[in-house]
C-alpha cells in the first residue's frame, strides 16, 4: 500500500491526520490555520449540506445570505456577546494596497484606513439582528424562520483539520418568534433535527443535554449540545442549538406589536453545525485500514475494479460493470467503476479502503466464467462471492445492514467506554488511564466544574436529558446532588 | 397596490432599485456596499446554483473549497493579476480585539499584527494555483477540474444591488490541463455551458465573442465573455471564460512531467458566474408591475388565491386548491397556495405580480360552480377560465410557452434595437439618445478603443463569434477593417 497510515493505537492524533490528508479530504493551506477541502472532503460536506438543507426546509426555514463583514460596534451590543466572540478574529482595517513607492512590492495604503474596522463574523447574530430590526414590527411579520450556509473565520491559536480551523464552513439558524415557549420549541426542534441526522445519516450515536453555564454560548440563555464519544474516548460536540431569550433583540432594539397591540421584544434562537463533523465522521468510525463512511453519507457507494491480464478480457469485464453500474443506478446507488490501466488492481483495493468507499466489487475471468463477483464490504472487511444476478437486490439491503452495522458499534463502544463513578479517585485514573464517558454527581456549582477541568481536563459535556433524577453527592466536593452529569475530557 | 415602482421609462436605475428591494430579493445593509440576499432572492440563487452545479458535473467538474485569506505577496507573483486585482480591496492586518484601556469599548490591539497582510479574496486564481503546485508532477495528474462556490470581496466605490457590490457570491472554476489545446477546448466548453445557462434557463439571448485586449481579465491571455442587452439597451456582462495560458504555472512554479518525460509548464483556465446573474434577470424580463421570471428559473411556478365571503366557501376551496397543487407538484411543478387570511385577494395579485410567479390561479364560489379556475400569466397579463380537469395537462404546457415567449421578447428586442452603423455622427447619437447595441468597424487599436469610450462611454463588449470577415473602415479612426465588433455602453 502506497499510502501508509499512522497506527491508530500508537499515535491517535497522528493517525488522524494521516487519514484525513492521505483519503484527500483536505490539507492545511499556505494561510495559517486555514484548510483547503479537497474534492472528495468537499463531496461528504455536499452530502451532509444536501440532507441537512431538505430538513431545515421541510421544518419551515428559508436560507438567506448576509454580509461576511460585521461593524467592530455591532459587537460590543451584546455584553457576553462581546467577551466571547471579539477578541479572536480576523480585523479588516483598511482597503486599499499600493505599488510600495520604495519600490518594495505592493504595501497597504495608509490614505485607506477604515473610519470603523470591519470584522470577519465569527457568527452572524448581530449583524442579523440588526437587520431583522427593519423587518418586525407586528406579530403577522414572525416568525422568521432563516438559515445561511457561510464560511467563519475565528482565530484559533491551535488548529487541527476540520477540527478547529481558523476559516471554517458551516451553516447557522437564526429564528425570531413572537413568544418564549415558540423560540424554547425551535430551538428543541432543531436539536432533535441535528441529532436525526448525526444518529441516521452519520450512524453516530449521541446524548443530547444541556450545557452548563461556563460551557453556554455567549449571549444565550440556553444552550443545547450533542456529544458523540470518538474511538480515543474523547468527547465531541458536533453542534449546538441555543435559546437566545430576548438578549439580541434588546441589543438591537427589536421590537414588535403583539396581537394584543402591546409592544414586545422579539425572542430568538441560533443553532449551528459545520465542517467538525466531517473530523467527527472520520474520528468515529475510521480503522487503520482508512475511512468508514456510512453508506447514507457516503458520495460513491459502490466502486467496481476489474481484474485482466488480456485486453479482451478487460473488454468483457467492462460491459458486464456497464451492465451492474446501470442496474445500481437505477436504485439511486452512486457507482464508480474504475477501469484505469494507471495502477493495478492491489493499489486500487487499497485506495478504495482508504476512502472508506462501503462496497467494492472485483471482476475477474473466472467471475465471467461463473457469472459472479467477489464482494468486499468495507466495515468488517468480509468478502463474499455473489451471483451477478442477485447483485441489485443484494447491495441496496447490504448498504442498510451496513448502515446498522456502523451505527451499532460506535453505540456499543460507547456504552462499554460509560462508567457510573462516585469515587474521586476513580474518576482521575479513568480519565488518565483509558478514558472515556463518565456519569458522576456534581454540586451545580461553576466553582466545582473548573476546579475539575483544571485537575483532569475533563468538563461537564452536558446535563443529559434522559437520566433519572437520583440524589447523590458531587464527586468533587461532596455536596449534595440531585442528578448525573456527563463528564468526559473533548475535541 | 400597497409597494409602488417607478415607472421603468420614467426612471430605469430607480425602477430597478425599487424592485429588487420591493420584491424582496436584496437590500443595502449597515456595512457599506455588502448587500443582504433576502429568502426570495436566495431561491432565485439556489436555482441558479443547482441549474449549474449540475452542468458543471456533467462535464468533469467537481467541486473543492480554497481558503478566504491571501497572502499579500501572492498578488505580486503575477504582474499583470497584481494591477488588477490587488488594488481595491479588503485587508486584514490584525487578529485581535481587546478592551480598549481608556474605556472606549474594544479595539484593535496592536500587539496583534500579521507579519503579512491578508487579502480577503477577490478572485483565487493565486491561492488556488499555489496549491496545484504540490498536487501536479506528472501527466497522470492533468487534467484537474475544480469549481468552487465562494463569496468574494472587492472594495467597489459606487455599488448596485447585485450588479456591482462589494461582496458578492459566484462560483469560480479552475482547471489545470497538460496542453495548449485541452485548455482552450476547456475555455470555450465552459462558455457554451454559460450560455447554454442563460439562453435556456434564464431566457436571456447571448452574444459570445472575445474580449479586446484592454478588456481581458488580469492574468488571461484571452477573456471570452458572453453579453446580453438590458431593456434600456445597455449591455450587461453575466460571466466570462479565460484561457490563462501557463501565466500562473510560471508564476506559481506548476511544472509536470510529459508522457515523454519532459518537463512542461501546467496550461490553465478559470471562469465565473455570480450574484449578478439575478441583476440580469431582473433588468431584462421585468415591467412596471414587477418582475418576469422564466419558469425554468422560477422558485415559485403557479401561486393560488382563494376568493371567499363565507368559511364555508374557503373550506370547499382549500380542498380543490389542495388537489389542484398535488396534481401539479406531482408534475414537478413548485406550487404555493396563499390561504392567509391577513391579506386581501387584490393585495396578493399585486404581490404575486411583483415578485414574478410565473401563472396564478384564482378561485372563488363561481369557480366552484363551474368546475373552473381562473388563469393569470404573468409575462402578458393575460386571463382565462379553465377547466379543472385540464389543469394538470395545460400548465406545464403553458410554463413551456411563457419561456420560450420571454426569450423571444427579449430577443426581438434586441434585434430591434442592434444598429449596423458605418458614420461617427450617427453612431454617437445613437448611444447619446436611444442607446442600444451598435456593430461597427474598428481598426483593432487600444488608442481608438479608449477615444471611443472618452467620448461615448461606450465600450467593445467583445468581438463576437459569429460575425463575416468584412472589409470596411474604422468608424473612429477610418483606418482600415476586417470585421465588425459589438460597441455598447455596459454595466
Amino acid at each position: 500500500m502506497a499510502k501508509e497510515l499512522t497506527n491508530r493505537e500508537e499515535n491517535y492524533a497522528q493517525w488522524y491526520n494521516d487519514l484525513v490528508t492521505k483519503a484527500d479530504l483536505a490539507e492545511s493551506s499556505a494561510v495559517r490555520g486555514c484548510m483547503i477541502i479537497k474534492p472528495y472532503g468537499y463531496a461528504i460536506w455536499e452530502r451532509m449540506q444536501s440532507i441537512l438543507d431538505k430538513m431545515f426546509k421541510d421544518t419551515g426555514h428559508e436560507n438567506a445570505y448576509f454580509p461576511l463583514f460585521i461593524p467592530k460596534s455591532f459587537f460590543s451590543r451584546e455584553a457576553k456577546h462581546v467577551e466571547g466572540f471579539a477578541k479572536e478574529c480576523a480585523v479588516v482595517t483598511h482597503y486599499r494596497l499600493k505599488n510600495d513607492p520604495e519600490g518594495g512590492g505592493i504595501v497597504v495604503d495608509e490614505d485607506a484606513r477604515l473610519e470603523e474596522e470591519l470584522i470577519v463574523r465569527p457568527t452572524s447574530e448581530t449583524i442579523i439582528w440588526s437587520s431583522y430590526k427593519n423587518w418586525i414590527q407586528s406579530y403577522r411579520d414572525l416568525p422568521i424562520l432563516i438559515n445561511q450556509w457561510a464560511n467563519i473565520v475565528r482565530w484559533e491559536m491551535r488548529t487541527r483539520l476540520f477540527l478547529r480551523t481558523t476559516e471554517f464552513l458551516w451553516q447557522e439558524g437564526h429564528t425570531a418568534h413572537a413568544t418564549k415557549k415558540e423560540a424554547q420549541e425551535e430551538t428543541l426542534r432543531m436539536l432533535d433535527v441535528y441529532v436525526d441526522f448525526v444518529e441516521n445519516y452519520m450512524a453516530l450515536p449521541c446524548i443530547k443535554g444541556d450545557k452548563t453555564e461556563t460551557e453556554r454560548f455567549a449571549g444565550a440563555e440556553n444552550t443545547y449540545t450533542f456529544e458523540s464519544m470518538m474511538q480515543d474516548g474523547k468527547a465531541l460536540q458536533s453542534g449546538t442549538s441555543h435559546f437566545l431569550g430576548q438578549n439580541f433583540a434588546k441589543a438591537f432594539d427589536v421590537t414588535f406589536t403583539s396581537k394584543e397591540g402591546k409592544e414586545e421584544y422579539v425572542w430568538a434562537t441560533s443553532w449551528g453545525v459545520t465542517t467538525r463533523l466531517i473530523g467527527a465522521l472520520v474520528m468515529a468510525h475510521s480503522d487503520n485500514n482508512g475511512l468508514i463512511i456510512p453508506p447514507r453519507i457516503a458520495p460513491i457507494h459502490v466502486v467496481i475494479v476489474p481484474i485482466y491480464k488480456k485486453v479482451e478480457e478487460f473488454e468483457k469485464i467492462s460491459i458486464l460493470a456497464g451492465e451492474i453500474k446501470q442496474k445500481l443506478e437505477s436504485k439511486g446507488l452512486a457507482v464508480k467503476y474504475d477501469d484505469r490501466d494507471t495502477h493495478k488492481p492491489g493499489w486500487k483495493f487499497a485506495e478504495y479502503e482508504l476512502k472508506g468507499v462501503p462496497v467494492r466489487l472485483a471482476i475477474g475471468p473466472r467471475d465471467l466464467e461463473n457469472n459472479t463477483v467477489e464482494l468486499a464490504r468495507r466495515d468488517t472487511l468480509e468478502k463474499m462471492v455473489i451471483p451477478v444476478n442477485e447483485i441489485q437486490e443484494y447491495i441496496p439491503q447490504l448498504l442498510e445492514d451496513i448502515q446498522q452495522n456502523i451505527f451499532k458499534k460506535a453505540l456499543d463502544f460507547r456504552e462499554k467506554n460509560t462508567y457510573y463513578i462516585d469515587d474521586w479517585n476513580e474518576f482521575r485514573d479513568i480519565l488518565s488511564t483509558k478514558g472515556g464517558f463518565i456519569m458522576a454527581h456534581w454540586d451545580g456549582t461553576s466553582e466545582t466544574e473548573l476546579k475539575i477541568k483544571e485537575e483532569t481536563k475533563a468538563t461537564i459535556r452536558c446535563i443529559p436529558f434522559d437520566t433519572k433524577p437520583e440524589k447523590g453527592k458531587c464527586i468533587y466536593s461532596g455536596k449534595p446532588s440531585e442528578r448525573r452529569v456527563l463528564f468526559a475530557i473533548a475535541y
